[in-house]
């Protein structure tokens, strides 16, 4: 049986993290990475005891000062290496992520293949960036009486340290996002991955440590620690995960004191609305369809774009409950390693509990469309192991007023499904309801639907998705964040800014506005 | 006598607020503005009793709604209105700055001209926009297969409400700069002047009111209270001041809560530092020490850019001493009423304290070049009255690690000079001990110089003023804020952006990328 065996393994691996150019396996007690479909365990990770000021010291001299000496094409030829290490080792992460991860094989490549796609668009990115050394902002501003007294905004490069902060859903893609951004713009990174979910990041530091000027990249794995108490005016914190962490990093008193940049992504509640010029039969209104259930099952639903709140208009409400319960039931849940299966478990058992009692609190006052609470019996798995729910469709005829729904994130295969008038401003206000999303998608062929739409909600989301039948063959859904569109969104979903292209840049750089002879500031861009 | 005739004044002036539509006396107990010449009263202000939910509730609906239907050209021309009626009052308002603030004639115009620069830029900003609804951000990118599939990114006005809260030495020029940019974008304000100066704010509210429409501007005049536990996800608070006020911002559990958008002008020791190529007696060497000077004396110090660092090189010490000595010798202080008077007292007796307690720190570890500890005895003012502290020149031989210098904001006519190599690595480590300012400047008119200093000390500035023959004719100098360059800086400067034209703006909207069919999204900005 699968559990003896692996509790026979006789050296079980003890991930080390990569600090001050070294592997450090840190000392005191241990805890354990499981195989979230078995309960088994597939690795260990000290608590602590690792030289974190070392680290630190290590990034700003030494990490530091190696990117100084690096152009914006260098850098970038350095991301391409990783990109390609990467790909290199697609087989061998994809396993990990299946025995870590309750990744099906199609979620695994999501998140490594969305990893490397991101470091080889950053790696494009800086070779046409090239040699310069400041990147200009807008264009030269004159500032005085005449065109000699001028004024030129450059973006430069910060001299402190990127501390990365990354969620369990997706250890490569994540991981990847984050280090693509602050290297291209010159920094080092210390980063550190959820320890539920850390066996690819480990082995991403391993692929990646090789391949990297001293000091450009460690890797802490296990607890933060005291990770914080460390950072200083120069220096930048990027987070992603849930928002009682956010709070904690945003009166931190480190970051308090010195003002240090903070990037959150945090709880997003997306909505999806369907438009009311659509039949579900469209081709639009199947690309609505198949987003919703891609949203709910790919990852099991941990992530932080999936769709949770749903509004169709009425006349359409029951065949959008029947299409998707359809596509729902043909989808067989159980060990993710298993070809057959198309949907895995939830990555840990506090994300099961914590799932199962946001359902809990939504079914209090939602009707059921299709999975009830999620009690599933999954393909293959020993007899009542593996932190599996099942997907959970729910409907409410009150969505606005509806706290369970537009308040509380439940991170996992679940949606609710509401009725609405069809009228952009409902649509909207709906939106709102949420405080602040990462996305939110409309699917629609009128435009003055969706020009209207857009004008009312773009406020509240960092990116919205614009479904219809002129896109709807090449489309990725809602759900995929793309390296060259902006990831983030206000409010609720922690108001940060990360990827956009050239944008994911800024937040490893200080805008500077530059004053003085105009011919001496166009020298200074290169001009 | 003086201070008898005021106190016999049977109506002393009770500063109203403009809340929910109305003028509101507030209740309970109140406090005093005095002249901080004379010390005497000039106004009264309640400590609270005003109703802040509904001021809120006003701004939410009212407010947003009004704005939500103007184009950018339509704020722009209220922006425009609004200019108009300060140079209109130009003369009221430069008495009133004078009796409540300190100010000399200079000064006060220095504050209200500049808010009405401000004004007018940005009307002209709003007319260039036109009627956009949405800002395109960059051009459009190509996120499919096919250029069909697209993203743009672009600029939504926010729904909520702005919060301002501004700082005692500019009640014109800080409350009007926020503004601009607040209702250009299209958010309604709340405006909070610090009280002690609130005099001139006060009587902008009371010009503003009747050229604005419902709810789009509302001023409270006295405490905060419980202003910030009604800000929620869409809003924004933008705040200049102290860092001890800012870290209580950063951790107010509302804008914690909620992921507020926030931006912090807070304490900047901004530094000037001369090239070694130059001689004293040259034209930048004047402009140099022209600058020192007028930061030094202009508001008596009393401005977040004005420069408090300075390096030379070594053998350019003593010229540059004497020069300043020399300037400093020949500038009256005292009642800033008088024509012969070039600078006035401080704007309040708890600022004199801070102040004086600053240079004592700071005279422990300097020696004095002018003034002493600044002990002075102010013309035409009564015996033993005013907040006055004559300028002060300390010097170091250790400026790298003298901390008081380099840790502790003095706000008002201090300046520290020291010697230094000449060379670039060392002017830029200079400024970065300062833990990140709002401006710093360097003086030099070899390029090379020049290049070497930008590139290493960027990152520690929102602005870099480049001092050189080339535009001395025609330089404001490092002090004065300009609508169309960024005022912020990173670190202990607060971490914010304001200003800077366009830039100004995206504090008071949301980015968001828009993702679907290439040609929509051409149409939703206007294409």
């Amino acid at each position: 049986m699968q559990v003896r065996d692996h509790a026979k393994t006789p050296h079980m691996q003890l991930l080390a993290s990569f600090l001050a150019g070294a592997w450090s396996n840190g000392t005191g007690p241990r805890g354990k990475l499981v195989n979230p479909t078995t309960e088994e365990p597939v690795a260990e990770v000290s608590q602590g005891g690792h030289d974190l000021a070392g680290a630190f010291e290590h990034a700003r001299t030494v990490g530091s000062s190696e990117l100084a000496s690096l152009t914006f094409a260098q850098r970038g030829a350095l991301l391409g290496a990783l990109a390609k290490a990467i790909h290199g080792a697609r087989e061998e992460l994809i396993t990990l992520a299946i025995a870590n991860g309750g990744n099906t094989r199609s979620d695994a490549k999501f998140d490594i293949d969305g990893g490397a796609v991101t470091l080889s668009h950053y790696a494009e990115l800086g070779a046409k960036l090239g040699n310069a050394m400041l990147l200009g902002d807008g264009e030269p501003i004159q500032v005085g009486r005449t065109a000699r007294m001028g004024g030129q905004h450059v973006w430069a490069r910060r001299s402190g340290v990127a501390v990365h902060i990354n969620a369990f859903n997706f250890p490569a893609w994540g991981t990847c996002e984050k280090l693509a951004c602050a290297l291209l713009a010159g920094m080092p990174v210390i980063t550190k991955p959820a320890t539920a979910t850390a066996l690819v990041t480990h082995r991403l530091a391993q692929l990646f440590e090789p391949l990297l000027p001293a000091g450009v990249l460690q890797t802490l794995i296990g607890p933060a620690g005291s990770l914080l108490d460390h950072v200083g005016p120069g220096d930048v914190v990027a987070f992603t995960g849930g928002s009682g962490t956010a709070r904690t990093l945003r009166t931190h008193p480190k970051i308090v004191e010195h003002s240090v940049r903070l990037n959150i992504e945090a709880d997003s509640l997306n909505a999806a609305i369907l438009g009311r010029d659509l039949e579900i039969a469209s081709e639009t209104g199947a690309l609505f369809v198949a987003d919703v259930v891609r949203d709910m099952t790919q990852k099991s639903g941990q992530k932080c774009t999936a769709i949770r709140r749903v509004l169709v208009p009425e006349d359409k409400l029951k065949d959008a409950c029947d299409a998707i319960r359809e596509r729902l039931g043909g989808i067989a849940i159980g060990d993710p390693s298993r070809e057959d299966v198309r949907m895995g478990p939830l990555a840990t058992a506090q994300q099961r509990d914590d799932v199962r009692a946001g359902i809990a609190r939504l079914a209090a006052v939602t009707e059921s469309v299709h999975g009830g609470t999620g009690d599933v019996t999954p393909l293959g798995v020993p007899q009542g192991k593996g932190f599996f729910v099942g997907p959970v469709v729910r409907t409410t005829a009150t969505p606005m007023t509806c706290a369970p729904l537009n308040e509380h994130e439940i991170f996992g295969p679940v949606t609710t499904i509401a009725p609405y008038s069809g009228d952009t401003k409902t649509a909207a206000e709906f939106i709102a309801r949420g405080a602040g999303c990462l996305v939110s998608s409309a699917y629609s062929d009128d435009r003055d639907w969706v020009a209207s739409f857009v004008g009312a909600a773009a406020s509240w989301a960092g990116r919205l998705y614009l479904g219809s039948s002129k896109m709807a063959a090449q489309s990725p859904g809602p759900g995929t964040v793309l390296p060259s569109l902006m990831h983030g969104g206000p409010g609720r979903a922690g108001g940060g800014e990360e990827l956009g292209g050239e944008r994911g840049l800024h937040l490893y750089m200080q805008r500077c506005a530059l004053e003085g002879d105009a011919s001496v500031l166009k020298s200074l861009i290169g001009g």
